[in-house]
């Protein structure tokens, strides 16, 4: 036997696999994750594995190590969050989620590290020798939202859609800022004095890692969609080139010290519009389900991690510091998101609701990204009663705060998403509304978002798509182009809920008893009775197509396009057919 | 700039986006491709790559490691021949394969390594110090031909069914002994003193390599089936376990020192049947476009790789040893398959033709195997002779006969594939028969193929069935369970031949219409002039369905079932839709 030869594949298998039937087994029994959510649970799975390896070796279990975090872990997520942004909630809101993700950030940094400073001066407690700028580097890594838990909470609940981008887009944009502070800091703490410049240099470094984030990400989304143009005649490796770039973006911004998290969003979202023009329908489907494996799996193996590093002798505990920052990241993000929001209603006509409001605070959940930083800094003699305090955040966010926003949205009657898609009707008079505010704009020389965006869409009508699309016509009326859009997707929704069933369905049905009798009758027309056929296609009909399926409620583990429209079209069809015959 | 910390990824995706972009390269240009197999290209490209380096650097490019190729790059390829391998030729000629793969392997090995011998015994060569034991590993690492090489050849000139799986199963099946061989050879090389025991030994570990694989790989292609009948509740994750357990196989296969392609083509191959009975389709469709693509990703770096890695200075000069080497590998395959074949054509009906017999004793192509196992050789004096003698007998091979053997399978006029699938008539009417020759057998008292077909088939429906599928009802006859087949099948390929467009599909668009119209019918019945629809209808499918495409040439790129029947049984419903109004 040759253990070492293999291991390394060997024991990520294995991890993947048990984070898999992980999730298999809490999917078996239906009622479990409609209650907790699957963070929850996923966690309390990496807890008792690791008190299993502890209890086995006697020493801590391994630690998620950061690297494998950010190179392997995160990018998924991120990609899967970025390629499927609905884009227009994003750019409508794109303000407000900027100010929670800037402002609201710095806010919490520097509020929770200079309260928490405050606690430190007590004596009793004990802590007089967390200086300032450490718990200022503390406030860094725990003040930021963590869009992998966010997410994983979020698309649970089906909030509607604008509270949703609003607290998802923050988690995701809110990283420029956290990942600036920290290194701010963490440099600081390693310096001997402070000058006046150095601070001044780290405010211009918002602008140098958020900004070069989203260059660098369209950039290489920009190359990724005209490298599709060329890729007509090898359709099997087209989904490669949305994950190599997208991959290759958030390395490169990395690289440069530059936000990845960023960079990977900008480089999907720049991408998609272009690539799905260019690619094979095929290829578009299994970049889709692809994507959703990819991130379902890493966000499993995310928590297992977690709940297994969790365990151990890193812990240093104090019940002032850690009760002390649990409700300072309360209050300070309940402070923050009650100020902001009183400034965006003001410049608003749709302003964000109290309820809204409760909730965008309440679901400020932190999770590993926090937890990788932690064990990222230097060592020095608090650094595990630092990690114990982020642990127990951590904790207390996915797991009081997760398992209770359900039920608090359900009390508090949030508004929720929208079940059913727009009717063409709908998306023409959105398109309409959009030209009409457009014009209104440029006339009254306001430039809001509607100029911007007419002007955007002009210039990559009139440059971007001639570069970047394989095949580029004359420019089509938006309506053609909304009627083929519209076509499109009720195409991909009829063959995915055909293909959501193991008996063919319906629509296949025909087309083969058609084809079938077409063929009979043109080469066998007197020996076949077609009451015989008639009666074979009634009873392969009712035995092969169940006219009613029941609609699997919403979760993040089944894919969209699952339910209504297509099945009623579908039912329209059918029932056009009986008409005719 | 910190590159160190991202430097693996980094590299990694490079490789593999210049591997996406080579192909895309080639395939730019239609003509290139159909003249000159794809392997060729990439290996000259590699051979660019590798002289620049070499250039560059002034020393020899990096090798390809044996890990990574036998760990990482082997293990897709065989899988997707593994999952795609069609099962009813493949165990109608599992004799003749087995035949060729192990005493055609077992004779070559010989054959090539005792006249190799003599070749070293002629003073004027200057050659006298390479040993018989020697000769015999050398042999045991040339001998076999390589499934990467020849899927990459005989997947772009269609070769009638029967020749094709001999050539390819014969490639893959051979793993097995020639892995023994090798193993055995070098540990000969190593022992001061063989006995008798050693040999007999050997010969037994041929057995426990190969049945030893079939059982390591059917073990966890039977618990991959077991593991789907209960994702039922979260299908984004099924395709995982597909790709999970059949990697789990091949290490598992791997560490016991057994055939870890053996292993994973069992696996494959046993999982197949059930879990495309438990997985939803969407995940079928993942699974193999999926499949698809990271096959065709790790072939294309293999081959790369084989270039750069020819480059440098591992190499030792000697004419006439490289020269007897080509020759004695021509000759002695050319000769087994002869005398294999008369035996083999002795016991069956439907015999081998000589024509057959040439393309296949032709089609012996070496590839990344030899040279893997050339580089895990133990040093000794004349090891860059032998990595010499692997270089240009795989280029050989891979160059003049991968070039030769389309324009020859075309002047000799060899049977090819049949290009339309099965009817339903002939697929009943083989059903048929299978029953019938079983039954036959069983009066005859001759356990033949049918009649264990037939055992197993009984087997599967009586025991395993219950235990592997999720919706176990009444067995079905086979003639529904065949309708429900091509049904299914049918269903695909119209959802493929009509995701190939970005124009809207006609069934859709009519579909699209239909919907229209009866909302239009049942709200408005009075304000919307029939006339003007059906003006709207036709000017709608005029723009919007092109309704002839040209077929695309078949090759190794596109992916099955983009061709003719569904196109027909489309243009059917058109016409009967038309017929019907």
């Amino acid at each position: 036997m040759d253990y070492q030869h293999v291991q390394v594949p060997f024991e990520i298998t294995l991890w993947i696999m048990l984070a898999s039937l992980a999730k298999i087994a809490f999917h078996l029994y239906n009622k479990l994750p409609s209650v907790v959510p699957e963070s929850c649970l996923l966690i309390f799975v990496g807890l008792i594995m690791g008190g299993i390896i502890y209890g086995l070796n006697d020493k801590s279990p391994p630690v998620m190590d950061s690297d494998i975090f950010f190179l392997y872990l995160l990018p998924p997520i991120v990609l899967d969050a970025g390629y499927f942004m609905p884009s227009r909630p994003f750019f409508e809101n794109i303000g407000t989620i900027l100010l929670y993700a800037v402002v609201g950030t710095i806010w919490n940094v520097f509020g929770i590290g200079f309260s928490l400073y405050g606690i430190c001066q007590v004596k009793s407690f004990h802590l007089q020798d967390i200086s300032l700028l450490h718990n200022l580097l503390f406030g860094s890594l725990i003040a930021a939202v963590d869009p992998v838990a966010v997410l994983s909470v979020f698309e649970e609940i089906h909030v509607n859609e604008k509270l949703h981008i609003l607290v998802f887009g923050e988690s995701l944009l809110n990283d420029a800022v956290s990942v600036v502070l920290y290194k701010l800091f963490r440099s600081f703490c390693e310096m001997s004095t402070i000058k006046t410049v150095d601070v001044f240099a780290g405010i211009g470094k918002f602008f140098v890692v958020g900004i070069g984030g989203v260059l660098v990400g369209l950039l290489f989304g920009m190359i990724a969609a005209f490298t599709t143009r060329f890729t007509k005649n090898i359709r099997v490796i087209e989904p490669l080139f949305v994950f190599l770039y997208s991959y290759l973006s958030y390395l490169t911004a990395e690289m440069f010290h530059l936000s990845g998290i960023v960079a990977i969003i900008a480089c999907a979202m720049g991408m998609k519009r272009y690539v799905e023009a260019n690619i094979s329908l095929k290829s578009h489907t299994t970049i889709k389900y692809f994507l959703k494996m990819w991130s379902s799996v890493s966000d499993t193996l995310i928590f297992i991690f977690l709940g297994v590093s969790t365990i151990g002798d890193n812990h240093e505990w104090s019940w002032s510091y850690i009760c002390f920052t649990i409700i300072f990241c309360l209050i300070w993000r309940a402070l923050g998101v009650l100020v902001l929001t009183f400034f965006v209603n003001r410049l608003h006509v749709n302003t964000v609701t109290s309820k809204d409001q409760f909730i965008i605070a309440y679901g400020g959940l932190r999770g590993a990204i926090c937890f990788s930083l932690v064990f990222l800094l230097p060592e020095f003699p608090r650094k595990k009663l630092f990690i114990a305090a982020t642990t127990v955040v951590i904790l207390f966010t996915v797991f009081v705060q997760g398992m209770t926003i359900r039920p608090l949205v359900d009390l508090l009657d949030v508004k929720r998403k929208r079940e059913s898609a727009p009717t063409v009707g709908e998306q023409i008079h959105i398109r309409f509304l959009d030209h009409l505010l457009a014009g209104i704009e440029d006339i009254s020389g306001h430039w809001g978002q509607y100029y911007w965006k007419d002007k955007l869409e002009y210039f990559n009508s009139k440059y971007l798509q001639k570069f970047l699309l394989r095949e580029y016509d004359q420019p089509k009326s938006s309506i053609v182009l909304l009627y083929e859009k519209l076509e499109r997707k009720h195409a991909i929704e009829l063959v995915e809920a055909g293909q959501l069933i193991h008996e063919p369905s319906h629509t296949s049905l025909l087309v083969f008893v058609d084809s079938h009798r077409s063929t009979v009758v043109v080469k066998e027309s007197d020996s076949m009775n077609p009451d015989v056929l008639e009666n074979i296609q009634k009873i392969l009909s009712r035995n092969l197509y169940r006219i009613r399926r029941t609609v699997p409620a919403y979760n993040r583990h089944n894919l969209p396009g699952e339910s209504g429209t297509a099945e009623q079209a579908k039912e329209i069809l059918i029932l056009r057919h009986r008409s005719l015959r």
